[in-house]
Formats: C-alpha cells, structure tokens, sequence
C-alpha cells in the first residue's frame, strides 16, 4: 500500500509556481492539487502554460478559503514553512517524515506550502500534525515554491508499507473535536490571560495532532469532555 | 570528505531555468556553475532574476565553448537525458550514483544537463562516464531544467566518504588519451564502414569511462598503444 498525496498551496502568488508545481506533482504521479485563496484569478493561464504536460492536474485542481476546509478529509497533514521555528509543533526532516508515514501507515498525506514570501500563519502551522524541514544552506536558505513541493513528492512518492490495522480519524474529525474543545475550554474562562490565548490554543492543539488518533479516539475524547460538564457528582456514590 | 560538484548547463535556452537552476545550486552550497553555449546572450538578466539570493552563482558562473573543455578538469562526469537509452552508457538512478561516488570516492564531480527540448546529442552522452536516470511518471516523465538540477543536487549534496587511494585522471586527461587513440585507429583505417564510425567511436570511448582511471593508468595506456605502433619485432629474440 502506498499512501495517497495531496498537495495544498496556500494563498500561491505567481501562477507560473503554481504550474511548476504541478508538472512536478505529475512528474511523480500526484494528481491532488488543492489551492487555498490564490493571490490571482482562477483559471489562471500563467499556471496552466507552466504546467506544460500536466495541465490536467492544474484544470482538476479544487479551490479552498481556509486550510481546514482544504485539509478535512485527509489523514495526516505536514506543513513546510521557516516558522516551524517558532511555534511548538514537531519538526521533521524529509526522510523523518516519510519514515513517521511508513510506520504508522498513515494513508491520507496533506503537504502543505505556504506563500512564496510570507509562509504560513502561526494559526495555519497549529493546525497540521507536523511540519517538514528540507535541509538547505545557511547563504540561500529559501528554496523556491515549486522546488519545496518536488522535493517532498520525490521523498513521499516512494513510501509504501503494509495495510494499516486502525482505522484513522480525517483531520476534519480531529478539528472538529478541537473546536468543540477549545469552545468549551472558553466558556469556562481557561484561555487567560487574553495575551495568552493564542500560544495557549497553539499548544493544547498540538498536543492531539501530535500522534494520530482513530475515530474511536475521537468519539472517547469527545464523550470525555461531555462527561466532565455534566452536572452530576458520583462521589457520593462510592 | 565530500566530493566537489559542479552543475553543466549544455545549450540552456531559458533564462528563468538558468536562474533557478543557481538557486537550487545556492539551497545546496554548491557553486560551481558552467555553460555551454547558452542560446540568449550573457550575462542573462532573467537568470540573475530568478536566481534571488543566488546571483553570485549566476555572476561567478563560467562560459565554455564545448562539454569537453567544461569538464576536463573533474573526475567524473555524470549526464541526464532522455537519449540514455539510444546510446551504450551505464546508467545509474540517483541512489546508485551517489553509491558509485561514495564507493568510489569520486573527488570533483559533474553533473551535466541538455537543453530543455533537445538534450544531449549522442556525442556528447558518449564524452561522459555515466548517466543518471529519475524515475518519473509516465504520463509526464519530462523533467523541468531546474527541477532535475535541484534534484541531483539534493542526493549529491548528502555524500560523504572517506580520503580515496588513488589520484584520479582529470576528465581532460582521459579525454585527451581517447582522442589520441581514436586518431591513431583512424590512420590505420579502423572505423570501418563508415555509417558505423560514430557507433564503434561511442562504444570504445564507454569502455575507458565506465570506471575511474588513475593518471597511471592513463600513462599506461598512452604507452601501450605507442608501443604497438613501433616498428619493431622483438619475436625473433625469445
């Protein structure tokens, strides 16, 4: 088994990137392209004249406003961006990170790029399993846009391992629960100081994207939280 | 140690692929950058463009007339065409090439790539020791310029192996031993039919590349092919 790729670009600038991008995803046989709010209209000629033979993955490609729409469905979710750096959220190296995907047998891979200049949001970054890290030298740190998404479709296009035993929550599932969360974490005041709060959901968010959790997880962890609101005290009963 | 590598762009038409090729080279500290014969004018302000913070590579990089002068001074000189399966060359993946420099202890290598139609002509493949072949899709197996650059430099760039033995030939020198010899079997009337010559010249010229040769070896074999050249009869002395 060999999991399926999809590739997000996140609010791409130029076109012509977005049409290398998607040769090169048709160079290693990934047809899944997602865009989430690109800069310029769509179609966009420039992306489709960069794509040369793989104009088909540019005209399938599917339009998103958020990464969390654009991620729902999927299993597992890496994000590449220089803010890794500063936001609590495990970092892989290229070849970690296919060996994480090849030992849990996650099916559903996300690899999300940020825009060429400014990289993803911190709350972007919080909201995937975990992020690549490709290695480059410390004079020309950047890579190009496309050249993130080739290299990383060059790693995990050749991963494959044994049919997995559990059955994986989607990152839509995981969010959900996140959501139900953190909604009710506020309700009860825990998001303080105000200052705090962003960090603070960062974190908490971490915690579960971390490793995979399969839909039972989630109905557990959901019916857990529920079952801390009820207003019902057991105790006595001992 | 690792060994040195420089990047071979033969015929490049394109300037932005010139650019992006430097910036693929700067994202793996490698600097050394040769053209053979570009197509526009140089210096190229497209290449310097697309280079960002790579335009010292693009202002560094060195013009050549031929493939032969722009590697004479490496030790072993890798292509990547599409023309590798028409002509008898070894041809490695990218694992198996950075297997065979570490093995090898390859010291100064050359990675060369046609222009972005064409590739390579025959007699150019046949002026290098091997080829290196990326597995790509079949339904787009075309590679864009700078995205076969990047990735050989991404696998290349990650080779290290222990001081090697022997003093390697440069490519000059082994060149200029086969030169010698072709020109020698010419005289005496050897690359016969002639609709065959390019073919028997490819051929003998795979055999002296397809491993390493020492400077020693290369005096050896200068001798040797002197040394059947003289009129001499040592037979009649046994």
């Amino acid at each position: 088994m060999a999991p399926t790729l999809s590739v997000v670009l996140v609010r791409p600038q130029l076109g012509q990137n977005i049409g290398l991008a998607a040769r090169a995803m048709g160079n290693f046989g990934v047809s899944d392209l997602r865009l989430v709010s690109p800069r310029d209209p769509w179609p966009n000629p420039e992306a489709q004249n960069a794509s040369v033979a793989a104009k088909p993955i540019i005209e399938g490609a599917t339009l998103y406003d958020s990464l969390a729409e654009a991620t729902k469905d999927l299993s597992w979710v890496f994000c590449t961006s220089a803010r890794l750096r500063y936001i609590k959220k495990e970092v892989y190296t290229l070849s970690q990170g296919t060996n994480l995907v090849k030992t849990l047998g996650l099916p559903k891979i996300g690899l999300v790029f940020g825009p060429e200049q400014a990289g993803l949001t911190n709350e972007e970054v919080s909201l995937c399993h975990g992020g690549l890290l490709i290695k480059t030298s410390s004079t020309v740190p950047s890579l190009n846009l496309a050249h993130a998404v080739l290299l990383c479709l060059y790693e995990f296009s050749r991963v494959s391992y044994p049919t997995p035993l559990y059955d994986l929550s989607t990152h839509g599932n995981t969010l959900s629960f996140l959501c139900f969360f953190e909604e009710r974490l506020e309700k009860k005041g825990f998001f303080s100081p105000k200052e705090k709060e962003e960090k603070m959901r960062q974190n908490l968010r971490d915690i579960f994207l971390r490793r995979p959790l399969s839909y039972q997880d989630i109905n557990t962890l959901f019916g857990a939280i529920k079952a801390l609101e009820k207003n019902v005290d057991n105790s006595s009963k001992r």
